[in-house]
């Protein structure tokens, strides 16, 4: 199997990040080919991941060495580049915004209806999250009964002056608005934004926080706190209220549940649940380093010890004794 | 950069998860050579993933295609495969225990110095856990003081009936081994088993649960709960207590410290910390897709959707007004 | 010092418990009078604390043996019964509502303040849990700077069918009401009800759950979820966001902060924090037994085998041995 | 009913804490007589409650206006005081120790047998906490099976001096000795005492941390982490492993059970149980006010303007449009 050769557009933070994540994290691609209108930070990126640098954009999309493109480039420039990805029969996986309003992005929902095939991601990536996943498998489950509310708090440490709340609404409620159709599985029909008093960190005539209602088809209603300048932590968080439950996530305690009189989590039922990722860690530092003749992690020293001291372990299990352990001399 | 040809010794559950892990889940390796004592095992496993079947595992570690191996077979087979790997000049990952006795072990770190090279990582995978590891970040900070005790606790929800008091040392226990070891920097002078009155789940004349004490070097001391029939969950949780502070993990929150009058946790910092995994897991959705020529997850609709929202949440904010969306047909 | 005589007008459910609370909990008064406009009812509850009747509530306030009123009548009879309290001098503690409209309330608040006295108590008894008592503290100090917004939730259980939305305003969103003026010390401005998809367990027409919102005098916005046939728990919930931190109360668990990069709460500073409440109980304990010619709790023979084990356990921390402990026969 | 006359014997800090609770907290009682060595702290003592003082102990303890007896005395005074108790048929609540060895303390038992009645109460006061009583509730429930071992953890964050291992076997670990008897309702048959390196905070030559473990008749295992200069808080918790589960109390949040697969507590089935202490407090408040004709907490304007803002929100309910509050101005 041949690696999916990638061509990341913009290399900014989210785009170098894409990158990194392409060449040292996800299995079964390479970065092929990067492009930024900045050809210094285009060519540095390339060099640290041995790919090549394309200035034009749509050039890098359509280029013969190329399988699929990460767009992380500016919104504005997105309309152009999805389609010419549509056009040259290229999976895409677009940063949000789609694009900058909404006939245009009608208009590329229409264009990849028109190839019959679907090769436009949105990178909503909290749909990847494994608490939301939950979330949604709870729902779904209908263990809970019908969700009837959400409330969303997505709160920031600190951001930039450009961070006005209309750029709040596009950069960090947008994923409130994706995390909404997806938990509830229908439609946003109206939107209403209130203002409380200002925070005195918030630039003078900004609204920050404010407080973002959703209405759904439905009739489901939605609240999301957006603070943005808290001078506290990263916090994305959402309870979901539902006939007969009430579901919580983002407390970094996976998810956690009021039902029948308790509130609480699961526990992992077994070893993978809880130490899978730690498992694919460490094979991954072993990979690494076997690459380079060498392993990483615990060595033979550290089995040997553990053996020495189970060792003992056994004989005071069986002795009922306290035993003691002596180790040969390390190497 | 080729990929790292790896051989996997034995593919029984621990080697099917190893494989499968090589396979999917960690870049830059293939499982090249699968070898099992059950050949039709190794041959289903092998074909899974492309790689081929080995019936002599010295000869799988021996082969010319391997550049390094995952040792997951009967301990009683592991010095003799370690020493051929060390013989062989490969790095391996060997799933403890290293080998079954306290000499045997000792003859792989002479053999392993001899070499003049790090050849061997053991299976310790709890180093590889990320609350392990910010239990250790916080120990060499300094920040709490000198530790002085763990209290560990290591809880299975049932284990098959060969699980003896004398195999839980040797299967679970000796994780706490290695955590004691890791965690406090130094090596376990003596063990004590204290066996309570059995539960009535735990075969007749078995201890579970039981409190096992390590003493190390410097005098510290560790206690470990082993209770692997508590018919409840998989558990496994270390308190650190230090000269000014204690903290926790396995709680599924995060390491939660406490000092100076206050309990609790650190928040994200920012995105990357709370969400970098889901980053990665949709590239790697983007990546498996693509290589079939489509995209998983959101789609064209849910950008435009968001699109059509925030436009309407931007009036709103603006406006101070409730705004209706309208969303075009979708195709 | 003598007990202050106190009438209870009304004993249903509300003003049961205030005369269990006045007969067995509080120091320093008696139920001097029960009246009800159900004569059984308060000639059973006037038995079981040696009180006497009276038909008439008015005749009861101003009975020469009272000293002060509790009001647990129907909301219907308050504007009466407490400008009674007031033309008699008599302390009341009314339960909410005051009276049944806005007018009456005020002519309430200026009869009051007619007599140049402090008569009147509202029973808004969320201001004296220790948990409101601290978040306000909190917001006292102005530790986490300037308050800007509340999450409330106030959730039952069930409740009857005469329990509509309206009657919910009245009944417990009356309490958010109350917190958010003790807690933010200004005035509620403007009133806003959103009514989501109702629950299915809503009687038809009703709009449960519902999300109110308050508007403050500065500006502060408040939200309220009152959603009363959850089926899961009683639970209140508030959560204060302020510039520079967020206090959340009602989780069992004390108030639980996030400011700077962290997320907890305190730690007892002492044992009278702890278990003050603890002692307090323990010698109601002795008062009750002591006024039988006896005692409750733990007897001389726990005090002897502590004194046995205690021996011992000196014992084994002088010599570092096992120490047996043998008890006398118990009498 | 008049009111129980009792002595205190000792009014250090923990005598006067009992002064304090008898005179303003518990019902039924009063402080008849105060007897101290030092007789100008007893005087002070006395004349705030409006109490007698007696130079002699057993003056106070036999004395006609009498009728039970608080002691608080130092330790060594006990065995003398406690029989003089016996000898008058007086109940006496006795501070641990109940004496100072074990001999003097089977004496007690004795002679209280003799007067064939219980007399003597000793001051283990977690008996009567709500979460330890919830712990033994829960184990005489059989929910979670058989109790096999307890892990418990007694911090202090400084003590004195005089504080050593010996002193906290006696002071502060009796307390997991009786709580060790009342949750598992048998006699401790053996006690060990670990000493790991100790703390730099600890005295030269005493062990501060120790890790006691008590064995009990039936075979089960308690260990007792007692560690008295952590820096942090004062922490006692203690985790209960059964048969099928495990419930840990001390964590600032009720008791937090584990089993079947999850984590959690249980939610207040009703307003009484999360606010009936809340109510309690309320009322106190209003009595101490009513007794000097006054009243405390909310007024009558807090009545009025929860009228007026619920007058608005029933308007704001049921036309579905924000309403805005009007109030009169304040008299």
């Amino acid at each position: 199997m041949s690696e999916l050769r990638v061509a990341v557009i913009g290399v900014g933070a989210m785009g170098a990040f894409h990158v990194d994540s392409l060449a040292h994290r996800v299995r079964g691609a390479r970065v092929a080919v990067v492009a930024d209108a900045d050809a210094d930070r285009a060519a540095g990126v390339a060099a640290g991941v041995g790919a090549r640098v394309e200035t034009d954009p749509i050039a890098a999309i359509t280029a013969d060495d190329v399988d699929a493109v990460v767009l992380a480039s500016p919104g504005a420039a997105h309309e152009k580049q999805v389609l010419a990805c549509l056009e040259a029969g290229r999976p895409v996986l677009c940063e949000k915004p789609l694009t900058m309003d909404e006939p245009s992005a009608l208009a590329v929902v229409r264009a990849e209806a028109a190839t019959g095939r679907r090769l436009v991601q949105v990178g909503f990536m909290r749909r990847f999250d494994r608490e939301y996943a939950a979330l949604r498998a709870l729902v779904e489950s209908g263990g809970i009964g019908d969700p009837l509310m959400l409330h969303c708090v997505h709160r920031n440490p600190a951001v930039p002056e450009h961070f006005t709340s209309v750029f709040a609404m596009a950069d960090s409620v947008v994923h409130e608005v994706d995390c909404t159709r997806f938990l509830l599985g229908e439609e946003i029909t109206a939107v209403t934004v209130l203002t409380p008093r200002a925070s005195s960190a918030s630039p003078a005539g900004n609204a920050d926080p404010m407080l973002v209602l959703f209405e759904t088809a439905s009739g489901r209603l939605v609240d999301v706190e957006s603070f943005v300048r808290t001078g506290v932590g990263y916090e994305v968080r959402t309870e979901l209220v539902a006939e007969r439950g009430q579901a919580t996530i983002g407390l970094d305690q996976n998810l956690v549940l009021r039902s029948a009189g308790r509130w609480g989590g699961s526990l992992a039922p077994d070893f993978v649940v809880r130490f899978g990722q730690a498992y694919d860690t460490q094979m991954q530092a072993f990979v690494d380093a076997a690459a380079r003749g060498t392993v990483a992690g615990p060595g033979a020293w550290d089995g040997y010890a553990a053996v020495a001291v189970c060792a003992a372990g056994v004989q005071a299990v069986t002795t009922g004794r306290r035993v003691e352990v002596r180790l040969g001399e390390r190497p």
